[in-house]
């Protein structure tokens, strides 16, 4: 290719990224001409629909189509653009631009998630660049890093607040006293919950991203599938006060440990809420921001911090993939490609070593601190503090545990719901990023 | 290159940083060539004396040479790696090494400050790659994000805190209350700061990576001479407790603005104390970590935060610059080349906008809030607060101004000092990362 041409994007999908997208190529064609060598060109838009309104878009009507497929068939087409989201029809898309020898720039966390393998062997196939920087923590440069700064290093564990939605719930219930539902529904009125907010609340955005940021991190093969979930709609208004009174706030983390088996090293992945002290760098990720905590064993610890969501702050994600999709075509070069030999075991949940925050409902009488520390005792796991208020029918027992694996908490849980004396066990909720 | 050869690599310098590479290269040797696709191989080590011991470096003593340039003429050398530091003999190598078309990897700030520009032009000779994330902030990936992943975006400013001794030095100031002679004595102690300190204290090391950022960030040619430059040595215990009154903390922050002048955009880059809001990203970083703030048009606000020194952080990044080359060696491939195509004009330190903390001793009697509020008004600098203490010979004023030109404010300082009823000015500080 002759660096007198220019190089031509087909842009899949036209909302709230993709018309950022589309802006953004046009406020900064000259800096993006200079920065290539060459101009970037839209050769189409992808939409489900024609005639809805795009008139303040800087771009000829003529490029959308409703036609994605004849779009990215095009012989003069060198860069595909995605930004359409879920599995279908985005793979069959993907698969056949990059079979074709198109680079792909995608911001699909969920396709890459459940089907990166597939994508990765087309782009093998065809030669040619997947680039995906806006798929995880937005407009964040992490990926990138992930995938060549932290090279010559030995990731040993990413830490990440990667859904910008239920930090901003979570951040108000911390600041307001605010329960869930209240948080949740200021949430909504200020667009940053969708109507719908399952995938968020209930961490399967925040998985997605855990599985792709686990593959990248420790050069092995992650899917969605692979990574322990659990929501954060049972986080009360209690819990985060009881978080207070420990010099911590509760986030939902999304958590990728590199570890040691009996048959090798092994890979655990997870996203739940958890206590974090009001110390860990984490901690002070306020509203709907993301950011991602890397322990690697030469740089030791870092944090990339930024916008996780938006379409502006995604599009400029976007851009900066597309500018290296369009460098590599001018030069005939690729970027480095899938890195898995690792191969690593997924480490079931159980296996992790985590500490709990449990809040029991007790009856008040004589003996029941002994009897539930004979539990915990009994299940090898060790108490860190216990904090008793009420009194008679309206006791309340909290405890936090030292590290320990997973199963032998979840099961010392589960012990304690049998007994008489405990009436209900009002929370239980990780803690993490501090001293076991 | 066939991919079953190793690529060779020459290192210069073997002291803290060197080691550190010797021993990563050695532990990570498997994952390495997983990841390149070939072995890496140190061909030798360049040093300054023989026989010193290095007994416990994971290698073949007789590598070791005294003479680094018949080392990287040799023609099985791939990649030069240079871990010494300062300007010659250093620049001589590399440009030798670039123009033989071998690719190099370098942590020397100083020398990519004052002569990049002359580095770049032998790689581009060579057809070959110059590779310095080690050169900022140490361990954090942010030269790579900065040359790549916001390379679709419009970076307008970058704010840093990039020497981990002077951060030392006022973090430990902010925690205990001492004085700025106590903190460097305990940071010495601890090895953070050098026997002769003047590099980091009086800012020239943050001064060089400004350069470097400012470049990088800005699309354009910016060297040390360009950076306008002032200590932290001046910083009193007294200007630390008056930044806590006012919800601030003091660091030693790079500030690289892009901005606009009647002849087009120009770029100011200045290196200084500055009083920040506890609520700003930066006030948390404590210790001798270091952080970059990076504002974007689409990305936003963004942050890196990791270990700024230290042998072994600094060896990661090392390691991850050997890795991109290595495997550009074996694709025949190369990095993005040096951008400087927006030639920026270099603002002087006056036109900046900043805000300033000014705390004078004045004679306690009438008149004289008037007097001295008058000389800011003939300035047209506006006032933001002032605190008045203490009575009758040993009265205190401590003003905030809001934003306005740095000459502006200069030559308010310098009519101050000339009124008969100020009797000393206390200190002078810039206060920077809020609302003007």
């Amino acid at each position: 290719m002759s660096s007198t041409r220019s190089v031509r994007l087909a842009l899949l999908g036209c909302g709230t990224v993709g018309s950022e997208v589309v802006r953004l190529l046009h406020e900064q064609a000259a800096d993006l001409t200079a920065r290539i060598g060459a101009p970037l060109e839209l050769a189409g838009i992808a939409v489900r629909r024609l005639g809805r309104e795009r008139g303040d878009l800087p771009v000829d009507p003529s490029l959308f189509t409703t036609d994605a497929l004849s779009l990215i068939k095009r012989d003069d087409v060198d860069v595909v653009i995605e930004v359409v989201g879920g599995i279908e029809p985005a793979r069959s898309w993907l698969i056949e631009s990059l079979r074709a020898g198109k680079s792909v720039v995608t911001a699909n966390k969920a396709l890459l998630a459940e089907d990166g393998g597939t994508l990765h062997a087309a782009a093998a196939e065809g030669g040619a660049d997947l680039y995906y920087e806006a798929s995880v923590a937005g407009a964040i440069p992490l990926l990138r890093p992930l995938r060549e700064s932290l090279h010559g290093d030995r990731v040993t564990q990413v830490t990440g607040i990667v859904n910008g939605t239920t930090n901003f719930i979570l951040s108000s219930m911390a600041a307001t006293g605010a329960g869930f539902d209240e948080a949740l529904e200021e949430a909504t009125e200020l667009g940053y919950a969708e109507a719908d907010p399952t995938a968020d609340v209930e961490g399967f955005d925040a998985a997605a991203k855990a599985a792709i940021l686990a593959s990248l991190a420790f050069h092995t093969r992650v899917t969605a599938a692979d990574v322990f979930r659990e929501g954060m709609t049972g986080v009360t208004a209690g819990d985060m006060a009881s978080a207070k009174e420990m010099g911590c706030t509760i986030k939902l983390l999304c958590i990728a440990q590199r570890g040691s088996g009996v048959e090798g090293d092994t890979v655990s992945v997870r996203v739940h809420p958890a206590m974090i002290p009001l110390s860990h760098p984490l901690a002070g990720v306020g509203d709907a921001f993301n950011a991602v905590f890397v322990e690697a064993e030469a740089a030791g610890p870092l944090m990339f911090y930024g916008r996780g969501a938006g379409g502006r702050p995604t599009a400029s994600a976007v851009l900066g993939d597309i500018v290296a999709a369009a460098r590599n075509k001018l030069t005939g070069t690729r970027a480095p490609s899938e890195s898995n030999y690792a191969s690593l075991a997924v480490r079931p949940i159980g296996e992790s070593m985590t500490r709990y925050h449990i809040s029991l409902d007790v009856a008040e009488r004589p003996g029941v601190l002994a009897t539930v520390a004979g539990v915990f005792a009994q299940h090898e796991v060790s108490i860190a503090t216990v904090r008793q208020s009420g009194r008679e029918d309206d006791a309340k027992l909290v405890i936090v545990t030292h590290s320990a694996p997973d199963a032998a908490l979840a099961a010392t849980v589960e012990a304690l719901s049998r007994l008489d004396i405990v009436r209900s066990i009002a929370s239980v909720l990780r803690v993490e990023g501090g001293a076991g």
